[in-house]
């Protein structure tokens, strides 16, 4: 990791806590690894990004529809879906300092250093990696000792119990994906919304993966936020489908004007591929910390319709109303995680800039769709107080504003840069005589004189999306 | 419970199922007790609900800003805020037949049935309880036998492990409620966001209780979500702003059309209160199945901060910029269940109406704001379909739009009455050339002609909240 990408991840880091996008979880507790907490300006970010997914995923699709499934499901979901059974990381301890790692981390840490590029270990067998760990003679990062136990795979579901006995009857699991709940409800969603393949069903919501090494900021957490979509459409028509969507997603990251430079899809190799996968692309994005999955897309085929139809006994096939061929849907499932998103636009939109008076601003350039505040009322002088606040009120009616009266124009502009915010609004003393207040622009840092009864109006165009 | 007000209830639950509300969890694999699904009209539905409150409680307030912590917290936190000591069920099992029953609820029950009429056992000691058991012989409702065993204290809330080894030293909780999220992070979200007290952090999140008897559909269900405010204010001035958010709380359940009939407030009683606690008001709806809690108020005194202060050696009190006066803050916790209160909107926008040409519809008269579509796009006759579609996309951009082309206009209305959309546009064939729509109201079933260009003014008008 270069110097200079390590201080840009540490100068977000150190931005999100001391202005309240993100705080370390349970803080004054000396928090609990890598839990994070959104903070006022946080969860607005966020929230506009999970409504930015829902508008063109769900309001504006013709095909789509949602879903809001419980986290907690019957356990034979997870036997089904292959959790139970498959959903393990491959854990090696170090024999002389006990410390514990993922043999397949290990592995590639070992070329990555050997061959000086980036490299994944995916579909190797138990047997392989332990082999390979012993042959390579690879060492402890630790300790320096080449002694490792064999491996055990550790399930990454959280278990917990439901009800008042704790046994195996009762053991439930925190689902770690919400793409499951979609599954189980294919044929209440279908029956109930009377859709036709082709179509989808979308879901916002929390996952939970007990992982051994979380980090990287908000990057990989236990606790998680999914945008998944699940588009069912008829065997065949897949491969199109894929394109489709593949396509959509990375027009969603663009139109909120994510750096086209910072984004790349890598297909999966055919020996990378899951057994059931026709084709899986990974979007993935340039982190100060390297490059990192961002969106996973993949064709799933009908595995999981299969599945769950096998172990419910319930017959999860479709009938075509004017053909009346009758299977089981393909099925191509776009993968994002919110907050890996999030993390993504937030430095995207970070910016450092010489300004023409030899100052220096720190700024946020989001797309004015993901902004926090979407713009900032302020009097220019405490006299105007109750005209600013009667902007402030009427505009707050519709979009998030802050009100700040504090410190010098110049100096409130600053603190609106560095947290996003594309509009300010300035209260003079010819607003009470011609009805107008001075507008400046975030980004051009240009001002204009609007009337405050086109404000609504200006605002709305402005953050468009 | 009335013969009529279980049909009522059964009516929900059975719509709900088919047309998309809301489905049994798990349902392909038998369900899991008590877990519900939201689909593709209740995901708005609640969505809707949640939106609302954050309209009100957070955008628009000139006090309260936003938070979304995390679920899983520093076991300390529970420790602090007594729920690992005291946040459990007095549990009783029938010796004869070994059902196992809430020996409050018990005793509720048995209160009920001599004295006819509703009991609230609260702040009863294990003792007490088991003593009123034994000496009234109160008898097993399984079987009939009056033979219990003591009382066993159960903790409600979900433990789980987090990393490799379950031990009590990965053991961790789901938060049982988001309060303590807030309390946690007062001074994060005091200093990053500048605010003065009194000012309030509102956040929407899950949280999970192991109850014993969940039911009465989302009424009480283990995974729900809440809607909760902390506001901090001066002790001393506690009791005021107490009064300020029962009445901004009422306000809001007016304001989204709930009928005042259907709700009642119910202040506890001196011996009913919490310790800590300077006053408590609980808001209760009507539901078809008795009154139930909707929305608790409290004034909690500082008991909460000044736990997390002395249990985490951090200094939480606030020191006043203007006196420099110090204190720990006050705070009233207004706590709504999104869940609970979205199926009180449920209830009370269903109707059942007899029409002038003597046919009945069914019609859930939403609040515009919280209808799951805003409104319906039909073409008169399928030749009409593209213009149709034009109107759809053109406001789907805008709005949850809903596109039916399938049977009669008539039958399209009902379906639409059953469904809560408050608005349903029809495309004929004047309107090529007028480029007008017939826009029919779902509570008045009047028909007015609007230009499609006004549409958009139009809706926005009638969602206004």
């Amino acid at each position: 990791m270069a110097k200079k990408e390590r201080s840009t991840m540490d100068k977000i880091v150190s931005l999100s806590k001391s202005r309240g996008f993100i705080f370390s979880g349970s803080e004054i507790y000396g928090g609990l690894a890598n839990t994070w907490d959104y903070g006022p300006l946080g969860v607005e970010l966020k929230n506009n990004v999970k409504k930015a997914w829902w508008k063109r995923f769900i309001q504006e699709s013709p095909y789509n529809v949602g879903l809001d499934a419980a986290i907690l499901m019957n356990p034979e979901t997870w036997v089904a879906s292959g959790h139970v059974g498959g959903f393990n990381d491959p854990l090696m301890d170090c024999k002389k300092c006990k410390a514990r790692f993922r043999a397949d981390k290990l592995i590639e840490e070992y070329i990555d250093k050997k061959e000086g590029e980036e490299t994944i270990v995916d579909g190797w067998s138990k047997e392989e990696m332990e082999k390979y760990v012993a042959d390579e003679k690879i060492k402890c990062p630790e300790c320096g000792q080449a002694d490792f136990t064999n491996i055990r795979q550790f399930n990454l579901m959280f278990k917990t119990y439901q009800g008042v006995v704790e046994d195996s009857q009762s053991e439930i699991f925190l689902r770690p994906e919400t793409a499951q709940g979609i599954f189980v409800n294919f044929k209440n969603v279908q029956r109930s919304s009377r859709k036709k393949i082709p179509f989808g069903i979308g879901q916002i919501g929390k996952s939970f993966r007990n992982e051994i090494t979380p980090g990287n900021f908000i990057f990989r957490t236990r606790e998680f936020e999914q945008m998944e979509l699940e588009f069912f459409c008829k065997p065949g028509e897949d491969l199109q489908w894929f394109k489709y969507w593949k396509d959509f997603c990375k027009k969603w990251l663009l139109d909120l004007n994510m750096k086209e430079d910072n984004i790349r899809l890598r297909d999966h190799s055919p020996e990378e591929l899951s057994h059931y996968s026709n084709a899986t692309t990974d979007f993935e994005y340039k982190f100060p910390f390297g490059w990192g999955e961002l969106w996973g897309i993949a064709d799933r085929t009908d595995y999981d319709l299969r599945q769950h139809a096998e172990h419910s006994g319930v017959d999860l096939s479709y009938q075509d109303p004017s053909t009346n061929e009758k299977y089981i849907p393909y099925c191509i499932e776009p993968s994002l995680g919110a907050d890996r998103v999030t993390l993504a636009f937030l430095i995207d939109a970070y910016k450092e800039e010489a300004l023409e008076d030899g100052n220096e601003r720190s700024v946020l350039k989001f797309h004015p769709a993901l902004a926090p505040f979407k713009a900032a009322v302020f009097p220019l002088t405490k006299k105007l107080k109750e005209t600013a606040l009667e902007v402030y009120n009427k505009l707050s009616k519709k979009f998030m504003i802050d009100y700040d009266e504090s410190g010098s124009i110049g100096k409130r502009y600053r603190r609106h840069d560095e947290i996003g915010t594309p509009l300010c609004i300035t209260i003079d003393f010819d607003t009470t005589e011609d009805n107008s207040v001075t507008v400046r622009d975030r980004d051009t840092m240009e001002q204009v004189r609007i009337k405050i009864d086109e404000l609504e109006d200006y605002i709305n165009k402005k953050i468009e999306f």
